[in-house]
């Protein structure tokens, strides 16, 4: 599996507009996408945890081409203020997958 | 939602082996967890990544008092060098939850 951890920041005050994007693109059909979960981080009032696993990196990459991605991105961009944390992992297991 | 996104630091050579040792008790029922995951860090060697959703805080809090829980972190913490990354998060969705 591969799984990736990060937090983006989003413009002051855009958080919520940037999370709906963010959930609306996820409850789309990504093929191979395991978890994908959305969250506020409670310490920054601006930042935003995306957790992915997925069963493999292609399927990571192919998903970027995606139609209803690339439309999700292309709608968050403006909402962005930076990312500040990445971490690619390999997941092994859990529950939830 | 409630959660949580941390990094352990196994001690130098046993990530495999408390990797294991999570992944045990991430198997064993704890009511009101929706999703718990068990990852290497890519870029650390003897890191792990664990990433959890709970439906709310106090079902965390009340996990680590279940038998089986308290087991585990009996016998993960001589394998633990310490912890270095901890986000509490707000979840509002996704996939895999």
């Amino acid at each position: 599996m591969y799984g990736l951890i990060g937090r983006m920041i989003a413009a002051e005050g855009r958080r919520e507009e940037l999370m709906t994007i963010l959930r609306d693109s996820a409850t789309q059909r990504m093929p191979g996408c395991l978890s994908y979960v959305i969250a506020r981080c409670v310490e920054h009032p601006d930042g935003i945890w995306v957790t992915e696993v997925w069963d493999t990196s292609e399927s990571h990459k192919a998903s970027l081409d995606l139609i209803a991605v690339q439309d999700a991105i292309a709608r968050a961009r403006p909402l962005i203020a930076g990312f500040d944390n990445r971490f690619e992992t390999e997941p092994v297991g859990g529950i939830g997958l």
